[in-house]
């Protein structure tokens, strides 16, 4: 399935000319303008896949060559196939992370304190997943709560059994635990935590939750939305946040979960990430196949702000104020019907600590820190069905 | 599965006591006043099923036997273990379902003509399903829809192949199509159907969508509330428009759903059944397994409906105006707070219809008239997960 999958993701996404010579590994015998698929490229210089490639340039309106930060690079590593307007593509390097990491190794780096910052970034196409651990006895409320609310709420994995936090049960169809995350330690391979007691917090941004676990605990991994937006960038679509190494802008919301018992008064927390709006149905279809991972986006719109409850979009709860591809402000009405950016949502992997946080919990519950997530085994095309 | 599953919903639904001999059968030799569960009852008198029981008796509060009618009894054939305050429960047989019926036999009947009405009561504990078949072309959209949408949208199954009408693929973990409905015919086992172009209602309750039905449709098996409303009945909360042989009152809410490609601005509807205020937690306890079925409620109490964008809840959209259990109107305000009935909201299988019909799909659509649903083998232990 994996091979399928890598297949199909090669075919559709990483179709994209070469222009220039890559930076720090020679790509001088890659003709300039020949179009070549990144796979193609992989092969072509005996690299185990596209990730390893580790930069590629793309071209602008006028075909000025525009080198890809490498933050954005290690999000998408993926050659563009269409011009695109991003003025301020050049930032400064914002991560440390070598793109020969794997899940694992930021696990494991993770695991003894040499990674303690976000994960943007971290190791490309390997799935990131965000976490929720709490006492048995609201488990099977939270694992209903995910169900039901799928699209906030992607279940990939949780606790083989209560109190573990060593071996996984898979979610995802037609993968194993141990494939999601073979070597795993729910205590210590994020890079950083939240703990909440009573629903209020706890502590924040701690290393070591290893004192606060406990044989009661059940740990659940919930997709994250880098898988989708690396889709989104290498179609040339590439989030505004992105594109200047920020964080996504997140809102709580007034939509209502559908409740699964003590999570009764949850609401959804919502990413956003402004479009232009003759962009949006090709947004849509890029995202619709990421179902493990929030999917398309929930609502589109300056009205659906207003019905989501969203009284100020420049002032998110969580996250980065937002901003368009030249880094100017969001604002509503500027340039015409189709050209305007308008602001698009998405289900967000905060939704569930806003539940924990809601009902109120008693005993101690655990997340991760926002942008700290677990980097996994399986890869962005495991997740994506086939069908 | 069906055995564990059996045996969970026998203990925790079927406990109560015995009062009066069944009509029908001689049970002469239950001692008045014993505790029986009806599976016990079953193997006493070697029937295959509690359904097969044909009548029972339930306690008042001053433990004056009241007879269940046959319409509430087909809806839920066992004992209640507790006092309920029903005043008008001695209503006229209103169907003529034999309690020996089956999913298939009630399909065959459909198929010939001589089943021709509402199927609610046919064939107790046999599950039933509401349809939606469309055009291949929209079909991945619509089964995403359902993906992202399981609480309205609970999807049970579909055809195997594009076209097929005779054989079933599942979405029913651990259950194989044919298990679901062995000889089935979805242009014919619905005793009556309604037929979309352009979103555009074309037909109304018409018995024959054979000719409609065409080697490009795909049809999708949706849960229906019938099942929990029996295991509502079981515990003595007895669902009022059960109770007075009416139907439930629905109502088209202006909660979004979560988009899926074409079906970008649908919108839930939703099923109401009072409760009182003091009930709702066991009313969410005893739903909340039924996950096929649209699970526990969505929203409670009098600002639900307001949220809901619900105006007059005097006035549904389809179904009967609701009433409480003495027969009168539901208004706000009556009785102290625990006592007070208040609205209770569950998703509801109409809700894919409205969203055909929002989509303004080309191409006929066809749906089931509502409450006239197929039928199936399955029964409702089989679609309540044994964790």
């Amino acid at each position: 399935m994996s091979n399928q999958g890598k297949a199909a993701l090669c075919g559709r996404h990483a179709q994209g000319k070469i222009l220039t010579e890559s930076v720090g590994v020679s790509v001088s015998n890659v003709e300039k303008e020949q179009r070549f698929t990144m796979c193609q490229v992989a092969d072509h210089y005996g690299f185990d896949n596209i990730a390893d490639i580790p930069r590629i340039s793309i071209t602008r309106a006028a075909d000025v060559p525009v080198v890809i930060p490498s933050t954005l690079f290690t999000m998408a590593p993926i050659a563009l196939d269409q011009a695109v307007d991003q003025p301020n593509l050049h930032k400064p390097t914002k991560t440390e992370s070598s793109t020969r990491d794997t899940g694992e190794s930021i696990r494991l780096a993770a695991r003894t304190g040499a990674y303690d910052k976000q994960t943007s970034g971290a190791a490309p196409t390997y799935v990131q997943a965000n976490l929720i651990a709490l006492p048995s006895r609201f488990a099977a409320d939270f694992r209903l709560l995910c169900k039901r609310n799928p699209v906030p709420c992607p279940l990939l994995a949780e606790s083989k059994e209560v109190g573990r936090w060593d071996e996984l049960k898979s979610w995802v169809p037609g993968v194993t635990g141990k494939e999601i995350a073979g070597d795993v330690d729910l205590r210590h391979d994020f890079p950083k935590y939240m703990v909440y007691e009573d629903g209020k917090l706890a502590q924040s941004h701690c290393r070591d939750v290893g004192s606060i676990w406990s044989e009661d605990h059940v740990g659940f991994l919930i997709g994250c939305s880098f898988s989708f937006e690396a889709a989104l960038a290498a179609e040339g679509l590439i989030p505004s946040h992105m594109a200047h190494g920020r964080n996504v802008p997140m809102y709580r919301t007034t939509l209502p979960l559908c409740p699964a018992g003590v999570f009764s008064q949850s609401t959804y927390v919502v990413s956003m990430r402004p479009f232009r709006r003759r962009d949006i149905e090709k947004v849509r279809d890029i995202t619709r196949s990421y179902v493990a991972t929030h999917g398309e986006p929930i609502a589109w719109g300056w009205d659906a702000a207003t019905r989501l409850g969203i009284k100020d979009i420049s002032k998110p709860d969580f996250g980065d104020s937002p901003i368009l591809p030249d880094g100017s402000v969001l604002v509503q009405g500027v340039g015409d019907e189709a050209e305007e950016f308008v602001p698009v949502f998405w289900g967000c992997g905060v939704t569930p600590q806003e539940a924990v946080r809601q009902a109120a919990l008693d005993g101690p519950v655990i997340g991760h820190a926002p942008g700290h997530m677990i980097v996994l085994d399986i890869r962005d095309w495991d997740i994506v069905p086939s069908t």
